[in-house]
């Protein structure tokens, strides 16, 4: 394949010219796993994954005791990964990866950090885990205590476009849910230029059914989401806290939004409308202008004149989005693919900082 | 077919015994127009006619000048109905006639109506032409002089659940937009009972494809539309004077909303997510019981503590709800079908009223 | 309602004028039961006879133990009938119900329909569990004995166009399956009139996911099935033999067809696409001219020189056909909705036909 | 971005150590021009050069007479690549580019073309124009004189896993028909093998609806082919004299094929289901056995005992398929990404063969 040949001769040429380092670069295949491999998000992770050239993936695991292959758990990666999912303890992770990216359900961290931080290894969370900084806020949210409340602290909250710098150095990041990341990436910039009230802002948000995961639910059997839009979670919806302590951070005063999800008749994006009330007036185009410098060196969010949809972004590791002024509110709108963007994307441009690789390295 | 079988039965039964009134109600056959009928909304219109006893249908026109078989136009009614589409004029329309509806665009309406409501006929406009009262704020969002702005006040907004009264006597009724009929619906409780402000209303609404009509364009081709969410016309759509004109009657104080409309990946369906302040604590079974007395006696309205879905409306002239308070905001969320409560529905519950027939007739 | 009103208006003439006969025809309300009612084919059932203006559904079974309302096990059916989903014995629906339609899986049926039968009930079975008239087959397709096997001669095979003489009498009958309906309507009268041979017969069929029932399954969940095609059940579909068998007795020759069903992303509908090899030389009009005789003075087969699509006889009793030669072979196209033609609008043109009622009564 | 990363990493590596050959492989960047870039399947052409390291997309047209930017045609690549589409005269594309894709409908080829080969440019068109060797079915099927007739011979059809060695030295490539690609690669291996009788063989195939191409019309209007699945082009399909030829030259035998192509709502994929006579008794074994061996060496067929379905394949280069015995018979069934292996992959990766990179570069 392809990356097979590149890698080759990538070998090739280390060996030949400069054995360790190369035009400013430390040329490596970083090992990584992946916890939890067989839903929505693992799989595209390892799509993504399969593009970086200085990664190799050596272990995924499942709950199920009897290992099965990758290819028979998704069928579109058969041929492009001969490695089984397994049933492996943190130690087995441990001694086979240097990364380790957690697609697991939230409340089933600690074990698997615990054991993994000491012995040097760097973890993704893509649960919700170590979203949350206040462990009595995730009690009341996540029903459960936490499982590793001392490492709150440490954990860094995986969106580059806020905590960059945080983030190449971390060893566990937080990677954001999808609501959240659409959102934040939204209202950020009017909150950080203070042109928006930390009072009354509104978030109606569409998802795509990949969102709610790939294990069968009667909401989620075809013929009942199919030609159908319903919003739910109304008011309690574990994105609501994330939101606001993101929002909080950024406009260093409380934020508590309205948040409201939707099940869109799709597989995959996320549409944010957003809702706020200016500080003083903000026409359309100076509201763009803040969004436009906000992101200006981003490389993967798009700030336009046009209202986006959800399939100029299907695929991608992009969040595009734009502003309106109406009636004296600000609307901003944003799209992304809550697979990629959404998720594993973010995951591998948090992995990339982490490791001191191009940010864009397999997502473009 | 059962209709007829039934019909000739009445008819016989008509003849023996009691000519003209039976059990309290003229039997009868009212003949009934639909002018532009190759639309989605005419479709809807005439398969719910085809089960109203008491209607005949007797013209179907079209721009294009050669008649064209119902069945060719719309297939699903193939031996239904033997009937062309003709490019017919007022005058001939008035002699076959006795009700019209018209499902024509905006700014056509002249012509026709002139032409029919003198020679005693009853006209049921599905188009916006009727609907906002002042000829200045038509010209605004239309971009149009009004074709007939001395019968805007003679025209009754055809929402049974708030002009019930007036819509009984009117020879001209202004069918509701879709998007107007769930927000307002919605609303109009909690405004009248004075448990929300008439300040800061949000309307986000998520339409499935067929509430844009029938012509191809770019934007509602399959690939393009398919598996993707939009918001469009942010801030400048005409439902929105609508609903403001609509609602400020209800409140009898000016209301301006912020309405924003999304299209969907689906046939058919609006969801309403509607956001506002109460004036004083409103809790969710307070808005729930101002809701659920409102609607006390009205065949198409199902409040519920649960949250609607638009397939649980698809196919029927109800409109379901919900209310929920969400930390010191009220949000409403609404479903109707577009095609039947938001358009042709409303249509035949506006026919019967006008013409003394059960409200719900053709309608469950 | 509309149906309330005429009902009431219906009971009041008989008693007025004719008690018990009138206009030739009996005037009385047939008591209806459905067992297994959460379905989706139980559902449209619903939907249907609530329409027939001498049915009352007076039973509802479920094989959960506390009964539920309807209107939350089907929220589309909210406020339209006032009963709940119980758990009732065999004798306790034969103390309700006339006429008993079951909409359970295949193998449940001994206990239900022998308590039923000689109390007098007649009994439409949605299940395949009396189509195969051989339980030697049944054994073999189902993997387990007949729970009946000496009523399978007594059970009437219920497909209206071909066996509607029988029905008529019948106090069993045996509902066909949706795939067999699509294809059978599109072959037998080419069988029938000679002009195809038996041998080589295949069908190629496309059907939505409620044909798959409303069971949650990882390859039914959303985003497994949507955007996807795929064929399932080649060579070992159970609707195989029950087409085998009427075309054979259609044919009056043995007829083993090849079937292959696949699963589409849509709600509903079946496309069949079925080759057949003429004897003698066949043309297009040909063709269509013996289907066109076969079913002149059918009300729910539509053939037509178009090709169908499914969508124009979605939420319709119609079978939609055509054929074209093509290279020397017939390919005949078939359409109807798996969920009305094939199943429930199947069950009520059979039960009206059992009670004398117009065939189409409910239907249109 | 990561691509330029690499780029500049490779260039400076390239002047620093070997100037231009390098690990047996020349170093050098390919200019591509895209006549036609407005479609979906220049759309997927772009994407999948933009992965290709050795590739410089220098021209992008469309006939209209304005430039209008790609990310505005296409807002998904919005950011990707700044370049215009214009309306360029084949001596402006011949200036501009090495390697030319055509994306523009039949009948529009012969100037194109013409003035780029004697400049030594070489051709991929994914129009039709070339596939048919014989200009006579040309006219008979796509209703018009061949536009240069003579390069019929010269023009090698673009499907590698048949004609590889061909394309590698090919000027002009007629890169293959989406349905052609999923039904030959089907029943290939089965012809060549002499396991299938040249006769009677049928293909049954589903499309999803980019097939047919990004100009709206009526029947692919959201809500007409939503929720629907039709047969078209029944007997009368251009793809079907294209199967015949390919597989007449692989059988060495006459085939005219049964082709019935059907529309399904979903973006992408194909499934042709293909059923065949066995020459004598073959098992599902087999067959297997059959299509696994011709396809070991093939970096983008798989061959598997699993039923495949189109979304396995989503995105991909891949050809999934299977093969099961049905009473007597042979069904095999391939899946494909019409657009992928159906159209610009294929195009990708003949690309690489005539260009000597790694065949699946660009494609994983």
């Amino acid at each position: 394949m392809a990356i097979e040949a590149v890698d080759r001769y990538n070998a090739r040429l280390t060996k030949l010219v400069f054995p360790r380092r190369l035009a400013g670069r430390v040329l490596r295949m970083i090992r990584v796993a992946i916890l939890g491999a067989s839903g929505y998000s693992a799989l595209e992770l390892i799509k993504l994954l399969l593009r970086h050239q200085e990664v190799e993936i050596t272990a995924l695991t499942t709950r199920r005791a009897e290992p099965r292959p990758l290819g028979e758990v998704h069928p579109v990666l058969a041929g492009r990964l001969d490695l089984n999912l397994e049933d492996l303890a943190p130690d087995q992770v441990a001694e086979r990866a240097d990364a380790v990216f957690r697609c697991l359900p939230h409340g089933t961290t600690a074990a698997a950090v615990s054991g993994l931080l000491p012995a040097g290894k760097r973890v993704i969370d893509l649960s919700a885990d170590y979203r949350l900084k206040d462990a009595d806020e995730y009690r009341q949210w996540y029903g459960l205590e936490h499982p590793d409340p001392d490492r709150l602290d440490e954990a860094v909250y995986g969106l580059a476009e806020l905590y960059r710098a945080q983030i190449k150095g971390a060893r566990l990041v937080a990677n954001p849910g999808c609501y959240p990341t659409s959102a934040i990436l939204a209202l950020a910039p009017l909150l950080k230029a203070g042109a928006i009230s930390t009072d009354g802002i509104l978030i109606d948000s569409k998802s795509g059914v990949t969102g709610a995961g790939r294990e069968p639910k009667r909401h989620l059997h075809f013929p009942e989401c199919n030609e159908s839009v319903a919003a739910y979670g109304v008011g309690d919806h574990r994105h609501m806290p994330e939101i606001d302590q993101v929002l909080t951070d950024v406009a260093r005063h409380e934020v508590r939004v309205i948040f409201t999800p939707h099940l869109i008749p799709m597989d995959r994006g996320i549409l944010a409308t957003c809702y706020a009330q200016p500080v003083r007036e903000l026409s359309t185009a100076a509201a763009l202008a803040i969004l436009k410098e906000f992101y200006a060196a981003e490389p993967f969010v798009r700030v336009s004149e046009s209202l986006p949809n959800t399939k100029q972004v299907a695929g991608t590791n992009f969040c595009d989005m734009t502003a309106r002024a109406v009636r004296g509110r600000i609307v901003v709108i944003s799209a992304i693919d809550n697979l990629v963007k959404g998720a594993s994307g973010a995951a591998v441009q948090n992995f990339n900082l982490m490791y001191g690789f191009p940010e864009t390295t397999a997502l473009t």
